[in-house]
């Protein structure tokens, strides 16, 4: 063994140290609050080892002491001492780009939402434009920030193709961009360097609602995301779904009716051109300029239209392609899905039904997403807190504080 | 802490040793032979814990002794002792059950296939007449097992839907079976208790071709396969999609053309009905009793066959709506496909090109399986031997020696 090998190992056994500190801060983000008993429990560490990771993100200005929750959980004897995420620790800025506004919130640990403002886009505003707008919502947003709070980075939810390796925006359809460096463009609007990470709407939708959605627990689910273009992210095994470049998921493109419209890929008939917005709004006669806000023209209707009937069976026909190609144990219709759904739930379900093989169909559930319109935002908050269950102590050292004051500048 | 607990803690660092000692077989059983000096490197282990797990390794006749490999890939010093595979060690059972035919093997570890046999299968005969053709090949492939060797367990291949929970065949439409406990079956006909592990075929190729075949280092790959039916097997980030209950990857059920023929699943105009072997017959008119062997008739052709090019096209579209699906550096095309691609591959590449998105067309590949005809039976040994890779003490302490004399009662 060389010399450099046993430097290796010490600085290895740093490294599970912090990754055991992560993986607990992990546990107290997902849970809110956790016992220490829950803890040693989950992560098959003894007792003391919790307590020294525990003192160590407290000492971090991470979580705090919490009361014990009762000893119902833990069976006989005392009830455990509890960890919580502490008021004023580190946050983070989440930033949903839809094709029409951007919503941005100051989100902490255990996904409370601090802070948010929102602001129209321009659909076809230059990418600067809109990073300009972003930029100022995220001034707003940080205003009322604790001064020693750490800024650890930002996350933004993309409506669009987003390259894994560098968050580059290849393709965002509705915004009409390509090939654009979008984190770059508002870091620069800030006048900031903090870490920044960029992913698709339907993946980030599909992660929120597994991480405190409505799919915990769940390790098969698809988030089905209508907002103008249609597309999913897919959680298997527990893992998120990103394909070799980060481009999985774009179901809104699947051949549906090789017969039909044109799609803006090219194409003839993707399930996109008869379950998008364009589509549904045509079938309502709904303007064109409302296309974006479909969401709350849908949910206007206090019948269902009969005009939505054979969109509803699209819906479900185009599901069940995902159910065979999946075998989801649970797909939540988000977007403006989401105000479909309850209009032509019926349709849905037998188009579903009449065309998924039985096997995959007999254990799959449809439902709406817990977290409402906010599952990508949240997601966006996810994949920018994330450097903090990795190593908490590196991350915060690459974090930001007083950053009010840095932007005023 | 309860005593409970403590006691826990002990089995765990005992349970951490066999996991251990399970991947660095793992490692081996990749490699074939693999130096000292790279498991180290690849497991993170020091040098006298990689020795004692060797030692045990040997002692339990599984490997042996190498001699070294040569310095170069290790840099400078002395080139690391080798550990490669015994011979004798030991070995499985694959079985890759076709639609016509049955194909087993006695497998050893590294992949080796030490014995073979083949015979025809009625496909529309009783599961148990099957199971019967299958017992005997195996008795045929056991005859000249080593006597002391141990028989791990079976894996089977099947062309249709497998439920993981339990390897029921929950529908093999070209053997018109419906819900099978074919395993069982195997087993009873056989008179042996040993771990019997099913799955789908096209998993299984996607498996072997990831773990020694065209996708080594590939973590996102997809393995479509003809054989009657259409399926897919997908490796995601390194790992088997398998979905909720196992039956991820029914890509031969795409919705493909709404107007078309009907598909025995109930839909009009899968993908399957354009390019399934049902099909392609037509299209070439091949007799219907020939369409099990398809290959071997599409083999046939040395030019390639004006009928074939709009199923190239369809293979292409198809493919097509996967890579916007799941973005895999890899598509190994298996079955039938590795025959028919050399005849249509510009229509396949053309169809393809002309109907993905630009983004995750750009860094996709088509493959034919580097192991030829045998990615699902080699799938098969690979499911068979995964107790050995998880824990090879139990493992071994589960298998059978003697296999012959049992059988021969
Ligand atoms: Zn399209
Ligand atoms: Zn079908």
């Amino acid at each position: 063994m060389t010399p450099q090998r046993r430097a290796g190992l010490g600085t290895n056994q740093e490294a599970v140290r912090r990754h055991n500190l992560g993986t607990l801060l992990r546990h107290v983000h997902g849970a809110g609050q956790i016992s220490r008993a829950e803890l040693t429990s989950l992560m098959g560490l003894n007792r003391s080892t919790i307590a020294g990771l525990v003192g160590e993100l407290e000492s971090l200005g991470i979580s705090e002491h919490a009361t014990p929750m009762g000893g119902a959980r833990q069976g006989a004897g005392r009830p455990s001492a509890g960890v919580r995420i502490a008021a004023g620790g580190p946050y983070v800025i989440a930033v949903d780009l839809g094709v029409d506004r951007a919503v941005v919130a100051r989100v902490g640990l255990g996904g409370r939402v601090l802070a948010r403002a929102q602001a129209p886009v321009h659909s076809h505003g230059e990418a600067w434009q809109v990073g300009a707008s972003v930029a100022a919502l995220i001034r707003q947003v940080v205003e009322d920030a604790p001064p020693a709070a750490a800024l650890v980075g930002i996350g933004i939810s993309v409506p669009g193709l987003v390259r894994r390796r560098d968050g580059l925006v290849r393709l965002a359809p509705n915004l009409e961009w390509h090939d654009v460096s979008f984190g770059g463009i508002v870091l620069a609007a800030l006048g900031l360097d903090v870490p920044v990470s960029l992913a698709n709407d339907a993946d980030l939708g599909a992660l929120a609602e597994h991480v405190r959605g409505a799919g915990v627990g769940v390790d098969d689910l698809i988030y089905v995301s209508g907002n103008v273009g249609v597309g999913a992210g897919v959680i298997a095994g527990g893992v998120r779904l990103e394909g070799a470049g980060g481009y999985a998921g774009e179901v809104g493109h699947l051949r549906f009716n090789p017969q039909g419209r044109p799609c803006h890929c090219g194409n003839l008939g993707c399930w996109e051109t008869e379950v998008g917005a364009h589509a549904i709004a045509e079938a309502i006669d709904c303007p064109p300029d409302k296309v974006a806000q479909l969401d709350e023209v849908l949910e206007g209707f206090t019948e269902p239209p009969r005009e939505l009937r054979a969109t509803g069976t699209a819906l479900g026909h185009g599901l069940a392609s995902i159910v065979n190609t999946f075998n989801p144990r649970l797909i939540v219709l988000g977007g403006y899905f989401r105000s479909l759904y309850p209009l032509v739930g019926a349709e849905v379900d037998s188009g579903l039904a009449d065309r998924a093989l039985p096997a995959p169909l007999e254990s799959v559930t449809l439902v709406l997403p817990a977290l409402g319109s906010d599952s990508a935002l949240l997601g966006a908050a996810e994949i920018a807190l994330e450097p903090l269950f990795v190593d908490p102590v590196a991350a915060l050292g690459a974090a930001l504080v007083d950053v009010r004051s840095r932007l005023a500048g």
